[in-house]
């Protein structure tokens, strides 16, 4: 089984020594996020994550939800687990004072939420639905139904849902056929079917509050008729306490390929009441919030999945003994090398290594943008932000939940055969982590959303923010001997890219479908450009805390070596997608649809 | 659920077309294997796995196997599958004549060993194992042993495994711990015990006939001193009748992440009778006969995976209405789009059917050589066939299992949040596969094969017949201006494998663990060089076909557009493999072991 360490050491270099997280909740009024504050948090999110819920991961796994008669049952463990978040009032982490939460940073609980994913991807689910929820309702709902809604939610004694998917449409909402019609007092009566809702039902709450989409009779056909309701499981009196059941059901629940330990539910709602969230047939937009920041939530299970790939994968490689060094004996005392003297385990090794570490800079960025759209005062600096964290989410969604489910094919490599039995745990991470390039839009979609949405859509303004800074920085270092082996393949890479987005605007003009046929290679690309960058201002931090002298040298070493890996032996791999997008699109349209097979 | 079909029309296209089969086989003199006769032992291949193998498939993968004391159950069905299978003669097709096999190329087995796999990987696996034991026993075995063991085992009434792998030693079989003592009769006591070994205990025959290696006491160390035994469930008689329970017992089965239909069995032998094959202490020299043949049929099991994800994907992507297409709407009369139409889709379609179509031909070619092999007169040619067996035999298995592996992704991505559930099918896919990435020697060990001992083993002589082969087809098709796009890709990429390889070959001198360092890289590199060059011979093939006028123009176009669709957008992938070779070793070695996490 496999032991979780939270990844203390490293998530201080990234959220101190690199973006410096004291100046940035400082400015931005977060008076209470004190570094002391911030390491007392870390420090007890990594004992509750090691001690009460990584040891719960393989028993999830192995027992699964279960479902009777429309009501869920959660592995052993998982409710005592939960009550525990709950009493050390994890939910309130990053929640509004007004409701009870602590009003700490959300970049700080998005750190903390790797750590729960690692541990347990299927247990962080359920708070994590909750925390969308949550901003949806604080995001548009009416003061009342924030008072009747929010404290619960905030308290964790509630948790939330998001109602979107039906079994025709996921990707296209637009063809939703859930209905909402209307009732005398304001409030609505929801009907239809909704499917893969996560945490859905379960026994680990008092309430569970939905947030469905639905169509109002006469709204609009497609997306512009789409409103947005919440709907509980239990009705709730206005002074915020539960009344009677509402007509929501849980039909039955999915058999996955992972997860297991989720509850990916079918809900059935019988013209169960629901209050309306925003405006009309404004719904789809509202869910906007939610979905961004689920995306960034995506984007640090590939982190975590990676990281716990690794750990699992980096104790094995030094634990086996088998075959010898091919540079000469290592071991000589044991009966073989350990593993870990091969290069091929270390490329492995330093692939997990790499991603876990690079992902982690760039979600903790992002987490720091979602901070200033929160909390900065100046207009300009928010709009920055923005367009950075618009450009940035599709990238760091779909590239680290692509990078994160390789990890974990890797870990099980390095496992050999016995990386492919349940018992060691390394092929149930595979198993959890694919969904990640799955939900809150596959990665085909996240390309979509980036290439076709935002660069063509912005005649590339979107990107430039983002390679400004990064070519701020190549400027800054260019006379840095130190830095030139990261400088100079970034500024090429850099250059590359906006090369790249130009041809492929061009091409656009004339055949549409160049974006689709470009967009997948086109994001891993962008994401091996964006983790490049980030791994190089790693090394730049490293080599300073050097030349000034520490007593943690190894440490910076080691970030040093390992931003080398990264431009050394994964940068390269953007050669190949720009060499295919450059390829176009006509190879893959050829062929009419009844041709594909004979 | 899925519906498996078996690939007839593009086998033939192959064997046929292709390969040319029916000169390939009177030329070996296998005179029954006519044109006629390979159809109709397809076709008959084809009823069996498309109504009786793969309708197993999914109840297999819930039910799996199950262990009570020591008793192997399969799931239900199998043992009637079997029952069919033997009835009908399959596991002679290819086996000698006098021990009641059909005397059919073994080629034909190799090809109809796809339809297996891709119906159902953990059936297909009990009669394979069958093989690898039949060709070790008739390659390496007396007469008297041959009498006793082959006919049942022909037969296919007993099945066949190969005891190898140990707790503490997997790759390096070299630290086996297994004894083997004399008796006076000369006959062997064998005591240890054996992991991971497939089929290792079943209901499925009435005897199970294991190859073990193990070592006689006195024996040297390491590879030198392993020595291969026959070791039957049931101990028999000289003239190959059953007798008594010998001392081989199933202490447990796995739990895995996939092949659950198939036993994966922990076999405790106790003091068990055995008979030597072959010299003392040459047993792994042996074992090589019946790994090679294995690793053709796991290059096999991906495309086999490839072509049941293509299978199962394309369906749905012709069914599933959602979106539209961004250049222009297809489906007017529908809700939305089907989702063939968006390039992304199509991306992902291609890739599989090029992986399939492709490794059909590169694995259809590796049968053929096997075919030479055995029955080529001329001894040139057979050293030019086994040559080139050596080089393209670990290329194909590892990158045919991590694209197979690849392939089957891409099925769950096109399904969605519906790939990841278990009712589809798609997601059993890829648990199932991953297993190919790793037995008979995981992708690291198959890269060490081939650029360690193979290509620098050789000082790149073993390159030299495959590459002059590729040489001399686009210099005959040079001035072809159809081929034109097919050869000038190809002709850089094989001067650049070249190129790699003495760079590589250059490094090495300096520092051997560049050879590890670039492995896995270099094999995939060679993948794609190599199925480059399949599907302009292909592509050759077809335009020929068109040129001369055919009623069957639509296989033929589709065949040369997988042809562009594979040059343009799965070959340049190459180029990021190069570009991290090219960095070298440096930055994978510079950590200690002990700085890889703090």
């Amino acid at each position: 089984m496999l032991e979780y360490k939270a990844p203390v050491r490293d998530i201080k270099f990234v959220m101190q020594e690199l973006l410096d997280c004291e100046s940035h909740y400082q400015h931005l009024g977060y008076q209470d996020a004190s570094i002391d504050m911030v390491d007392a948090i870390i420090g007890e999110a990594a004992k509750l994550t090691e001690k009460v819920i990584a040891p719960l991961n393989q028993i999830g796994d192995q027992q699964g939800c279960s479902w009777n008669d429309g009501v869920v049952t959660t592995p052993d463990g998982f409710k005592a687990a939960y009550k525990q978040y709950v009493d050390g009032g994890w939910p309130t982490l990053s929640q509004s004072a007004e409701f009870g939460g602590q009003g700490l940073p959300h970049s700080l609980n998005i750190t903390i939420a790797e750590l729960f994913s690692a541990a347990n991807h299927s247990f962080a689910m359920y708070p994590g639905l909750s925390h969308g929820a949550l901003a949806t309702i604080e995001a548009h709902a009416s003061d009342v139904q924030k008072q009747q809604f929010m404290p619960k939610l905030v308290e964790g004694t509630w948790t939330g849902t998001m109602c979107l998917t039906e079994p025709h449409c996921g990707t296209d909402l637009g063809m939703l056929r859930t209905k909402a019609e209307i009732y005398d007092d304001g409030s609505y009566s929801i009907s239809g079917t909704k499917i893969f809702i996560s945490a859905g039902e379960h026994d680990l709450s008092d309430n569970i509050v939905h947030i469905v989409i639905a169509r109002i009779p006469g709204a609009p056909q497609g997306n512009k008729g789409i409103s947005l309701f919440i709907v509980p499981k239990f009705n709730v009196n206005n002074d915020g306490s539960i009344s009677d059941r509402n007509g929501v059901s849980c039909g039955s629940i999915e058999h996955k390929m992972g997860i297991n330990a989720n509850a990916t539910c079918v809900i059935n709602f019988d013209g169960a009441k629901g209050y309306l969230i925003g405006e009309e047939n404004r719904g789809l937009k509202c869910m906007f919030t939610f979905m961004n920041a689920a995306r960034i939530g995506v984007a640090n299970e590939g982190i975590a999945a990676a990281e716990a790939s690794f750990q699992g994968a980096l104790a094995y490689a030094k634990d086996r003994l088998q075959m010898r060094s091919i540079s000469g004996i290592k071991n000589p005392d044991g009966a073989a090398d350990p593993i870990i003297v091969h290069p091929d385990v270390r490329r492995m090794l330093l692939t997990q290594k790499s991603i876990a570490e690079g992902g982690r800079a760039l979600v903790s960025y992002l987490a720091q943008l979602v901070d200033i759209g929160h909390a900065e005062q100046d207009e300009a600096i928010k709009a920055d932000a923005e367009t950075k964290l618009a450009l940035l989410t599709p990238i760091a969604k779909a590239f680290l939940s692509e990078l994160g489910f390789e990890c974990t094919s890797h870990g099980v490599q390095i496992f050999g055969g016995h990386g492919f039995i349940k018992e060691w745990g390394m092929e149930q991470l595979m198993r959890d982590t694919k969904i990640s390039c799955l939900y809150e839009g596959t990665t085909g979609i996240q390309a979509l959303d980036l290439l076709a949405r935002k660069i063509i859509g912005s005649k590339g303004e979107i990107l430039k923010p983002f390679v400004n800074d990064m070519t701020m920085f190549c400027q800054e270092n260019f006379d840095n001997p130190d830095m030139a082996e990261f400088i100079k393949p970034i500024m090429a890479y850099a250059k590359e890219w906006r090369d790249i987005t130009l041809a492929i605007g061009a091409k656009a003009q004339k055949n549409l479908d160049e974006i689709g046929g470009a967009s997948v290679d086109y994001l891993m690309y962008s994401g091996y450009v964006t983790l490049a960058f980030f791994w190089a201002k790693m090394a730049k931090v490293a080599q300073d805390k050097l030349a000034a002298g520490t007593n943690d040298s190894a440490f910076y070493q080691a970030k040093i070596n390992t931003a080398q890996f990264f431009i050394q032996r994964m940068l390269p791999r953007a050669k190949g997608h720009a060499a295919c997008i450059e390829n176009g699109v006509d190879s893959m349209m050829a062929l009419n649809s009844e041709d594909f097979v004979f």
